[in-house]
């Protein structure tokens, strides 16, 4: 199994508008709500290829409850010829309320306009828990992806933390989230981060994608994979470098198009597949997502059609 | 005890975000979250004017269960000199979830954005129930405060159905709606209306305050209690014609304000206050309510300051 961990898990609202006017008042025309979180959203889309998952993070009070319930009810398709991975809730219950996050779509011209609750007060006693939990977890994971921000209450080396057991127990791990808790948590040599270019600009101070690349393997990370959004991926790895791209640039809601990348990568890691493979599974599945109409889920038909149509170069032995 | 009843409560989230970007993502930086709808409102402050409160309408789902819980809470500062008077949940429980609505307050300029979802889809069953509860708690009122929109599902002629057995039990009945729900309440003869500029013109078609609160009266509302926001309130009566206005025009969050204003009318009545006085105690809550710190609290010592400067006018009967 693949096991991902949400420190900061959220139950995600999607408000649709007729039209978003500042300071006006408005009466939501339609709305969703499902279990979110970075390590959920990717939790999704490996169940959706096939792979059984077990997540893991934080979730508690009445949102808790909400989200764990909606978890629970997920894989409903199973008359599906794809039907979906089991999906195992493994979560540490804290006495905080887990966040909403509320998304609002102006449905006159589909941008959205996000609004973020920071999350519950999480304890030492809850971090020990989960610490304990995790390392339980990881004695049957083939590998292991650690998901976005930090709730109120967690350091900010919390994912060197767990990092360092996962390779200590030989299970690959994979780092995606931003600003200090990434520079931390690549001190600790993850197998592979996946950051997107302001990420990594961030990370590094240069947009440069190679240059910037380079220097956050030299900050620790075994393999960086750059996200460079409309223009695929660029990935350096121990094993060679390699540049991914779709046959065309797509329109569409971008929202989930990383988590999706996540999913492709671990998956096609587990199954074995060489890099270039995996980075045009990464590559179909975020675009994709780009092109599903529901923020966060992805077009199947165009993720299989797409599989053969990314484009993948290799850099020279000397770029590296 | 007073009766309020709100057929679509809500779960009222404030969240304060340093500065609203349309299609730009925030991290609250503030929130809040209480029991809400017009006759939740209503109750708090009749509470927290030592009245008895006895709310009713429907609630249901995860948010109707935190709902729940919050008022159950509410009545806290037992220790203060203005010990709030209990308010008891006599809710209808129904199958569908409570709304959410969402206040995003812009903590650069105060401005508000307000986004309301629908509200539950309400059964024949479920209003039955709600008809049968209603005619129960009316046996012990002192009156009865009809407040807010309808949720899906509930027919548009409802209000009518609810004026009718207050008028017949003797139970004075305020109304406080809008559109085809006011139109269709009106006609079943509710003591009072407290319409607001824009909702007296929708109903009549005119602008005028006079000219449209007398046509309100021709459609069946006994008494109708114009609020004209900053420049107070303007009462038709059987008894006579008043205009009421606070010493100075204030600036604030005018949310909640009319709520208070109901709430300054129904203990006015129910205490047997001359009109006068009773509309002194509408305009000084509202106007207090505009000047708090908090949406929908009022700020007591200007309360009690303002009763004494509110100005009162009365019309010649000529122009009743």
């Amino acid at each position: 199994m693949i096991l991902t961990v949400t420190l900061n898990t959220a139950l995600d609202l999607t408000y649709g508008v007729p039209e978003l006017v500042p300071h006006a008042s408005h009466r939501v025309s339609d709305m969703s709500e499902r279990p979110g979180g970075k390590g959920l959203n990717v939790a999704r889309v490996l169940s959706a290829l096939g792979h059984e998952t077990v997540v893991t993070g934080f979730t508690g009070g009445s949102t808790g409850a909400v989200l764990r319930e909606l978890l629970a009810g997920l894989p409903t398709d199973a008359t599906s010829p794809n039907a979906p991975a089991p999906i195992t809730d493994a979560l540490v219950t804290v006495a905080g309320n887990t966040r909403r996050t509320i998304a609002v779509v102006d449905r006159a011209t589909g941008d959205t306009t996000q609004l973020n609750e920071p999350g519950p007060l999480v304890t030492a006693d809850e971090w020990t828990a989960l610490l304990g939990r995790y390392e339980e977890l990881l004695t049957g994971a083939d590998a292991v992806a650690l998901c976005g921000s930090l709730p109120p209450g967690i350091h900010v080396g919390a994912y060197a933390e767990l990092v360092r057991p996962a390779r200590a127990a030989g299970v690959p791990v994979l780092l995606d989230t931003s600003g200090e808790p990434l520079r931390r948590g690549i001190a600790a040599r993850p197998d592979l981060i996946k950051p997107n270019a302001d990420e990594l600009a961030q990370l590094t101070g240069s947009r440069e994608p190679m240059r910037a690349t380079r220097d956050a393997r030299r900050r620790g990370a075994r393999g960086v994979i750059a996200s460079l959004g409309p223009n695929g991926m660029l990935a350096v790895t121990p094993e060679g470098s390699w540049q991914a791209a779709p046959p065309a640039k797509v329109l569409g809601n971008p929202t989930g198009a990383g988590d999706s990348a996540v999913a492709g990568l671990l998956s096609g890691l587990v199954e074995g597949l060489s890099w270039p493979n995996r980075l045009r599974r990464a590559v179909a599945l975020s675009t994709a997502t780009v092109l599903s109409p529901t923020a966060g889920d992805f077009d199947r038909a165009a993720y299989e059609e797409l599989l053969s149509r990314v484009g993948i170069e290799e850099h020279a032995p000397a770029a590296r």
